[in-house]
């Protein structure tokens, strides 16, 4: 196996040799998305599942476009001030994460988001829609926009980065907005407090035309991936089933054994070359999640050290801000991983969930995650993986599929003690992480704490 | 025209002679329901739209098999006693206004009607379902149902009325329940506070057989024609266009204008017998509604005074509890319609809307109510025909569709307004409503008023 920290200073997907399959030789159609392995010559033809609305839609302007719109907006347009997580958002669009959303959410397509979790297409047809992307804008941005129908958006430095245009500006309604995305009004919901409260009283909606590529200089941009570039990438490897494991936590030896656990059903079940999407998201998280950065060295550290397969892993940042809003925001992350390839998606205990922000309980019911997303509308195409429950098997000394017979034999590690433990410098049991992954959560929490002081003031809860 | 006081004793409805038809001399099919008009011998058949479902679900035990049925709720059985509201749930569902609905939700279908507003059957068709139609149990009653996987229902005399077989029981998130089906968690919605805030802790979903079709025995049962009576009645007038008019307040000249205006519209575009299904709702209401029995009265002097035609008009109530959920209600309302073969539908402004029980503000933005509908999945098949707004024109003396060009000859009169001026025994002005239906709001506010006290304290806002 490769050293993963040489392919990591490159980019570890692309650097890895194609895995020859039956049918590497045969010719790759770059355009068509058969969503069912297709046989030719009798092989088994690598055909990455169709995006949502059969084209992906791309946002970003062409070189030859791009100097004019960049001037137009510069000079002609009314300005439109985007947060950091609007940033994201409009990341999130132009690469057709959200295909085939082509822009911030109109009236409509809120409306059917909030209501129906899903769109319907002018064709008829129906895909899965479950959070509101929405820009939203106060009184006086509204008052300087005035009748214009196009508008400039520009970064927090006032520099231009897009173009809505067709605007339509609609009121926010924000207590309704929370209420039927989140279940739940209570005061205490992070994106809710970091984005929605303090917002603007309007809504802008419209067709988003992106001036650049949306770039982070953080040393993180490789990781990267567009669902394009990730579809290519798969279909280079040949890939003839893509599951999809969306995270935004360290990696655990639990979380390997699902994912190692799953290629092997998929194998069993007669594809030849499954490839694992390890997604990471990249973009908000709540303050006591773990960073980004140091998320990302620690999967690093988890290749390095073999627990997963860099040949038959693909290792990517998903760009979405996080929710935590339950079963709502489960299907987002499985609707956006169907336009970058995906065909199976893992689906964990209590996806996108946290505990309620003001009673003593779970904000979900741990279950309702997964059975909502295997009803959900214009998401019958995806194959769902329930998750089944690992947890550290004492008598083997390593993490193994929980076996209710025996429950005596199991230690639960929860995400709270396992953050306790690391910014406490104590180690968890051998076989819960590969050392290399463990030793830099310690460091992240280390980097945190107060010269001098060992411990921090309090854990917060997950 | 024949005086309705006279038909009100029988059965307005059916009274009625069958308008002649084209077609009327062509054999009706009882079984099968076309969605659009067909041609046979060149003739436009009468044909209703088909239910949801393909087939009206009708829950009520048949004859021979009752005395068993009867016997086992009465003495094999675990008992859940009913709430007033949980029979009208009842009643509704064994009627089949909530086809393809085979009983009180189970956690499936709860869940897709709370994310989706919607349920996906088996054969991969979606039906709209936009409201819960649960039945909620407490800790006691959940101990009591043990391990059995049938209870008997039983009214609040603990006399059996059904039998809920292959039951399912699962949490009742009261919370998330409200949020996600008003928008809203504020305190003060009526219907939450009437029949959620108290109830139990958990929901127990099955199959429903009910004993013997629900009777009130308040006069009125003469009016409750299920859906399958309805189908029946609209066929047998020969009905190549039935619309729908959903209302919970006495009906003024300006909804006589719309009902009107509709026929001749549906008349203009080649349908030849549009019949108005007058559908007041007669299940549970907020306190400062007016009630079902004189609301009755109210609309039988509107149809013997002549403002709408008995001819082209079937009046019956509708036996569902009113939720005041605005957008997401308003999808209820019309799919039950569907079920009652109606494939038209109005819809005003702010539909099963009210005020913001603590903000001084509507709840609902008065135009998400039709959006909503317009885009609402399983509901295709209905035409949905926005409300114009009717208002007093002073230059004409009468109601009249608003002109926009002249705002300052219209009078607006809201529900509110009405109800002041009935409480006050004001007279509203010449042409509002129709004197004798006037006569009764009167008579109503004056049986609220205690005796030698001509004002009622104070009136509260719709």
């Amino acid at each position: 196996m490769a050293s993963m920290a040489a392919v990591l200073n490159k980019t570890p997907f692309l650097s890895q040799p194609l895995t020859k399959s039956p049918a590497s030789d045969l010719p790759i159609a770059a355009v068509s998305f058969p969503s069912k392995p297709r046989r030719r010559n009798g092989a088994v033809r690598a055909g990455l599942i169709a995006p949502d609305g059969g084209k992906l839609v791309e946002l970003i302007v062409e070189e030859p476009r791009r100097r004019k719109k960049k001037h137009e907006a510069a000079t002609e347009l009314p300005r439109v001030e985007l947060t950091a997580i609007d940033m994201q958002w409009m990341h999130v669009l132009s690469e057709g994460w959200a295909s085939p959303l082509g822009g911030f959410m109109r009236e409509s397509e809120f409306l059917q988001t909030l209501h129906f979790n899903s769109l319907r297409l002018d064709d008829g047809s129906v895909v899965n829609m479950s959070v509101p992307i929405v820009l939203a804008i106060d009184d006086e941005q509204k008052a300087s926009i005035g009748e214009s129908k196009r508008v400039a958006l520009v970064d927090s430095d006032g520099n231009p980065v897009a173009i809505l245009t067709d605007i339509e500006i609609y009121k926010h309604p924000k207590e309704e907005r929370i209420a039927r995305t989140w279940g739940t009004t209570s005061p205490g919901l992070p994106y809710v407090e970091e984005a929605i409260t303090n917002a603007g009283n309007w809504l802008i909606g419209g067709d988003l035309e992106v001036l650049e590529p949306v770039k982070y200089n953080d040393g993180l941009d490789r990781f990267r991936l567009s669902p394009a570039e990730l579809r290519k990438e798969l279909e280079k490897r040949g890939a003839d089933a893509v599951f999809a494991f969306q995270l935004r936590n360290p990696v655990h030896n639990g979380h390997a054994l699902l994912m190692t656990d799953t290629r092997r059903r998929l194998l069993e079940m007669g594809y030849k070359n499954p490839i694992l999407l390890l997604h990471p998201l990249g973009g908000y998280t709540k303050a006591d999640d773990v960073p980004l950065s140091w998320r990302m060295k620690q999967h690093e550290k988890v290749l390095e050290d073999g627990v997963l397969d860099p040949e038959t892993t693909v290792v990517s940042i998903f760009p979405s801000p996080m929710h935590y809003a339950g079963p709502t925001e489960v299907q987002w992350h499985a609707k956006a991983r169907i336009n970058a390839g995906a065909n199976f998606y893992i689906v964990g205990r209590d996806p996108a969930g946290m505990g309620h922000p003001v009673e003593k309980r779970d904000l979900y019911d741990a279950d309702h995650g997964k059975k909502v997303l295997s009803m959900a509308p214009g998401l019958e195409r995806l194959n769902i993986l329930p998750f089944k429950v690992a947890a550290y098997d004492k008598t083997q000394g390593k993490m193994a599929f929980f076996d209710p017979s025996r429950p005596q034999d199991f230690l639960f590690i929860s995400g709270t003690k396992m953050r306790t433990l690391a910014k406490n410098k104590e180690n968890p049991p051998d076989g819960f992480m590969c050392p290399g992954g463990w030793q830099v959560l310690v460091d992240y929490y280390d980097s945190l704490t107060p010269a001098g002081n060992g411990r921090l003031p309090e854990v917060v809860s997950a």
